[in-house]
Formats: C-alpha cells, sequence, structure tokens
C-alpha cells in the first residue's frame, strides 16, 4: 500500500516491509509501528474531503488507515460514536468544557470494534482461514461479532471469570470459545501458542501491529467533532496500554497533516488492582508485572502488552497516571449514569472516577477541556451492578402498595 | 405550535385542541391522534433542508414532532441508527433486497428510546414535577435514561420479571422502580391509577398521544436512508401496536409531503403467546385480550393498548399479521448474529424468526425489498441466551487441552 511506509519498533527502531507474517520485533520483541506517508496521506484526506464524505464510520479515515485500497470492510457500522458536551458537569467542576465520548455505542457495544475490525480486514488480506485473540472480553466479542458479519472462522481465549454479557455475546456469534481457567495474563501467552501451532491469524492487543491503528481512528473523530480541535486533557481508561497508545497516535497523525495545532495530554487511569503503566509513568518508567485484581475486568491486565508506547504517550503528552479504587469505579458507574444518562461498564467508568478525583485535587485549570473516553457500555457487566444494590421493592398489584412506599420514601 | 392542529380520536374522530391536560378520548376511550398541518410542515421541511442539516437524531424531523419550537431536547444522541442492505441474505432468500435497521443502537439500546424523548419534552412543555410509565423494560429503561439525562423524577412500573438487565439500568439511573406481581397488563393499570392520584405525567404506550409520534421517526430514516423511497414489505415486532401504528404515521407523512410515492406493506409479527393484534387481523379485526405468555418479554403483551390503529395500519396498507414461537425466536436470535453480526433481543429476533417464516411460505417476490426492524440489543436479556445453551468448554491454561478440543471438535 502506498500510504504506509513500512513497521518500525517501537523499542529499537528496526524497521521492517509492510508484511502479513510479522507480529512483534524480531530483534527485540518490542510492538511495531505503522510508519505513514504524510504527504502522500495528506494529499488523499483534508478537512475538505472529509466533510463532503457521507461515510461516517471509522473508514471515512481510510487514507490513515493500513490496508489496500481494494480491500473490502466489514459492514457493521462502526465509529461516529456520540460526543456530548455536558455543560452542566463543566460548570460544577468549573471547567472551560467537558466533552463525553461514548463508544459504548459501537455494534458489540465497545470501543474494541474499531480494533478487530481492522484486523479482520488484515486477517483477509493475509487469505487467513481463522483469526484469533485472547481478551478479558471486549476485544472477543468484537472480533466475533465482526467475524459474524463477514462469516470469518474465529478462536477466542477468555477468562472463565468473564461477565456473562460478554459471554453470552460470543456464544449467540457461535466463536470458538476456550474459557480459561486463569487470567487475561495467561490467556494471552496461551493463545499466542495456539496460533502458531495452528496457523491462526492473530489479532492480540499489544501484539498484532494493527489494532492500534483501529482504536486511533476515535481521535480522529474526536478532532473532528470538535470542529479539528483537540481537548485539553483526554482521560483513557487503561490496560494493556494499547486504546491511549492509538489515541496518541491519532492526534499525532492530525498534527503531522496540520489538521490540529495543539496535543492533548493523555491521562491514564488504572484500577488501583492493576497498575502497571501508572506505577512506571510515576516512577522510573520501568514496566514490573503484576497480578492483577479489579472489578474492571476490560482494564484488568497485570502484565502490560503495550506499556512501553502508552508510557511514552503519556509522558510526551505532558499527562499523568492515577489509579481509582474499585469502590469509585462502582460509585462512578451510578454517578455518570445519573448525570448524563449514558451507562458505562466498570472499565470506561472509570474515566469518570479518576475526573472526579482529579477535579478534587484541583488538577484542572479553569480554561480547560476535558474529554473523557467511555469505552463500553454497562449492559456488558449487570452483575457487578446487581450484585452491590439492594433489589428495587416488590409490590402487588395495587395502588395501596404504592402508596404506602411512596409515603415511607417521603418521610 | 403552528404544524400540529389538534387532536383526533381513532376511534369516534372526536376532535380536541393540543392540551397537556388530554391523552385519550373522553368520549369513547380511543387512542388520540396528532393532526398536521402539511402546507406548514411543507414549508419547513424539504429534502433539500434535511440534506444540509448537520444534526442525524430524530430531532432533524422536528417540523414533523409535535412539540414547540421553543423546547430544548434531551441531550442523548439518539436516532440516525444503522440501515444495513444484506446482500447475501436478499441472496439466499431470492428477494431484491433484504434491509435492517438496528435500533438497538439507541442510548439505553432499544427503539424506545424515540418515544421517550418526544414524551419527556412534552412532560417538560407540562412543567410537570415528575413522569411515569409502565412498561415490559424498553420503555422503561429509556425513559429512566432520558430523565437522568435532564434531571426529571420518575416513577416506573415493570413486571417483576423484566429481564435483569432492563431493571440494571433503571437501578443505575434510580428510577423510582415499582417491581409489580403481576403481568405488563397489570403494571399498566396500577401505573394509570398511581398518575392520577399524583399528578404525574403520563408516558404510557397507546395512552400518552405523543409515544407514537417519536417513534414515526424511525420510517422517516428508513426512507431518508434509502434516498426517499418505501421498502416494500415492513416487518415489526408488535405488542401493544404502537410501534407498528408510529411506523405506519411516518410513511403516511412522508407520503402527505410528497417524500415518497409509495407505501410499504406493515407486516406485524407477534409470538404465538400474545398474538392479540394478528388473532385480530387475520379474522373479524376485533381485539380480544388474552392472558400473554412469551420468552420475548419486550411483547409480551395481553391486551393490546393501541391495537385500533395496529389493526388498521396492517389492512390499510395490505399487510398481514405473523405468529412465530418462541422457539422459533429463540432460534433466529443466533441465525441473526451468525448471518449479520447483530444481537437481537428475543422481541427484536421475531422480525427475523417472521422473515425466514415468510420466505419458506413464498410470501416474497424476487422483485421486492424487505425491511427488518430490529427493536432492541441483546445485551438487554442475555439470561434467555446462556440458560439455553450450553457452556462454553472451559479449560486449564496450556495448549494440550487446546490441542484436545480442536481435535475433538474436527472429528
Amino acid at each position: 500500500m502506498k500510504n504506509a511506509l513500512g513497521l518500525k519498533c517501537v523499542g529499537c527502531a528496526r524497521e521492517y516491509q509492510m508484511s502479513h507474517e510479522i507480529y512483534v520485533c524480531e530483534s527485540c520483541g518490542n510492538n511495531l509501528d505503522v510508519i505513514y506517508d504524510y504527504s502522500y496521506v495528506g494529499a488523499r484526506l483534508t478537512k475538505e474531503s472529509l466533510s463532503s464524505n457521507a461515510d461516517r464510520s471509522i473508514w471515512r479515515y481510510r487514507p490513515l488507515l493500513p490496508i489496500e485500497d481494494s480491500s473490502p470492510v466489514p459492514p457493521l457500522f462502526i465509529g461516529w460514536t456520540p460526543l456530548y458536551n455536558s455543560a452542566k458537569l463543566a460548570n460544577e467542576h468549573s471547567i472551560k468544557a467537558l466533552y463525553i465520548k461514548d463508544d459504548g455505542r459501537n455494534p458489540t457495544a465497545s470501543f474494541k470494534d474499531r480494533a478487530s475490525a481492522v484486523a479482520v480486514v488484515k486477517a483477509q488480506e493475509a487469505r487467513a482461514q481463522a483469526i484469533t485473540c485472547a481478551s478479558s472480553g471486549n476485544a472477543a466479542s468484537a472480533l466475533a461479532g465482526i467475524c459474524a458479519s463477514v462469516g470469518m472462522k474465529n478462536y477466542i481465549f477468555v477468562p472463565a471469570s468473564t461477565p456473562r454479557g460478554k459471554i453470552a455475546q460470543l456464544m449467540i456469534y457461535r466463536a470458538n470459545i476456550f474459557l480459561v481457567e486463569g487470567p487475561y495474563d495467561e490467556a494471552f501467552d496461551l493463545c499466542l501458542q495456539a496460533s502458531q501451532r495452528f496457523g491462526w491469524y492473530q489479532r492480540n492487543t499489544g501484539y498484532n501491529p494493527y489494532t492500534i491503528e483501529g482504536k486511533k481512528t476515535a481521535a480522529l473523530e474526536i478532532c473532528e467533532q470538535l470542529n479539528w480541535h483537540a481537548p485539553d486533557k483526554v482521560i483513557v481508561p487503561v490496560g494493556d496500554g494499547n486504546i491511549i497508545s492509538g489515541l496518541w497516535k491519532g492526534f499525532n497523525d492530525l498534527y503531522q497533516l496540520k489538521f490540529i495545532d495543539r496535543l492533548p495530554q493523555m491521562m491514564a487511569v488504572q484500577a488501583e488492582g492493576a497498575c502497571s503503566i501508572v506505577n512506571a509513568v510515576n516512577s522510573d518508567g520501568v514496566l514490573r508485572e503484576m497480578e492483577a485484581n479489579t472489578i474492571a475486568d476490560s482494564i484488568a491486565v497485570g502484565k502490560s502488552r503495550d506499556g512501553l508506547r502508552a508510557v511514552r504517550a503519556i509522558r510526551d503528552s505532558g499527562g499523568m497516571g492515577i489509579k481509582v479504587s474499585d469502590a469509585e469505579i462502582l460509585q462512578a458507574i451510578g454517578a455518570l449514569a445519573r448525570a448524563t444518562g449514558i451507562f458505562a461498564e466498570p472499565a470506561a467508568a472509570a474515566s469518570y472516577a479518576a475526573f472526579l478525583k482529579l477535579s478534587q485535587s484541583a488538577a484542572f485549570r479553569s480554561d480547560e477541556t476535558v474529554l473523557l473516553l467511555i469505552t463500553g457500555n454497562g449492559l456488558k457487566d449487570v452483575d457487578s451492578i446487581l450484585r452491590d444494590s439492594t433489589e428495587p421493592p416488590r409490590i402487588k398489584a395495587n395502588i395501596e402498595e404504592v402508596e404506602a412506599l411512596i409515603a415511607r420514601s417521603a418521610t
């Protein structure tokens, strides 16, 4: 393809030609980054070409995606998710604007559709018979759903503890599912082994070089939806580190193309029980594995597979890392829903938990714009809501019982 | 408001001025229909004005909605849901085109957001302190979510058997919830009583005259997405009859405005265990209550509150009614998901079940276009999937277990 010049290791900077055979650096094992020819891209992607493009899906940014011109794309509509401007919350927290990007509105109800779609196109380009991934849940259901839409065989490795909504999605799409009795990190290693053994195309986050390219489309959308401005601060839930790296890539692509004239600060939020990237940012920059333990399953990652790039994104952007507790996350789900009508899954609500915490510690200036990325829909994991809440009152169908309840709640 | 001339009873044709005090006909108790001044509307809503309107939400059709020009609308983005063209399925079933409109992509993951949004605007216009509805689940979560986004108090009556995903939505939005030990039909009557007792604004389907107006926006979108053509046949899951009546209203609005030159046939699908409208269509046109009994909770309606208008829509359009069994519905959820990547809740998948049944009985001509309306996301009710399925295999994190499973599935 002419828009992409090749792949470059984020660790040792070794360069590679674009190839379906290569996933990570053969020298140092680090992730590979797609390098674009921005003058080629800039001639094909302009603000004007976009404003007259009726396709609102992620494929509107095709000149900035590492796929062949002739490649068909999956039919499910991905992207152009709502970007809300909450004047009420901005006012309450004394900032200029609070934007909320609700990526739970994607086809399989999470941000991961963006990445899985690009990976499926690459698998098809590679003429793969099957594609595989390990996942804490969302990447898996995204992959299974998109595979269903194009009829591609898929093998999915998820922790046996994955929320039931995500398992139901895998089952209904009839993925070949392995419920692994162990954490995501073990499912990941097992999936890598199996793909080598059976020759499946690998979609794994922080291994496949193209997931980040799908994920960056959210940054492209954010800037276009804000009339080609980046927010001052972008708060992102972080597990493997691939989403925050993807967003940072997208903002930098637009900066290179002169679509925006300023880059945002990337604010990484992790759960206290799975925070290797935040720990690295806040100390010597070195990533250390830990045992993941958090209710926010989508970011329950002990060994961050894209940590190096994530730490760099946070530091290079002048951002920061912040930890939130499971209690803060659970509380944020309800607080966000009641303030905005957006029902987020635990990992997604972590960005609101971080926002509240940062606001309390006066981390925002009054002239700043802040964006929260909501990465998945709360319907994916209703058990974590129901488990922690009192069941609503049950009544017989008569008005006296209603009156009694109303009277009780008024006192 | 100048676009709407008044309200007219669908039973006895008695006319009323627009008023926040009136819900149903004072003479005969039937539903009221909003009557528009199409020459006024036509001067304000044109194909050209729409094509230059960047607002893709339901509010782009505001001249065809019964709200004041000055009324603010809720911030959640509702409408402009994907309309897929499945060439594969059209081919398999030897029809010209199969369109699938996925309304599970709305903010609270169902079609009902369209109706609840309009009802909330009307409640605000009426300066109501609180709004209420009874619901089999989706109308309730839509109302609760939209109320959260604007800070309006709400009281919700749902059957205690409502799927857990929908209950979780109500809880997270902190609605005032009454779990009624009885079917939807009893919750409905109780809600009416309570609203009169406490002075709450009534959103109930088939009682509030404006829900249908929100629902018709789906028909407006369908025609606009098809470049101002209506499909030949539109298959709609039917409970109270308010959705199919709403769509029919929308198609007729566009026909009156000369945006389309042909009306579609309205095909109503009901569950065998809750089929009073289909029974009426297939016999003497008279609606007879029955005890509702189906897994498709969203259409588990024994007493259809908008049945008269629904029967007329089906008959006037030259459409028909069709019944599907719970087994056919459950089977259709998986079949639709695997063919398209769309995960529908039971009631929503009923339209695909009906499509398959109609196709088998050669009900479609080869030059016809058919549209299926998917009314809700499968994530709302994962229990009905998990209950009926075998759990995926659990394995320890080692490659031998993967190999053993693969070998077994290959034999």
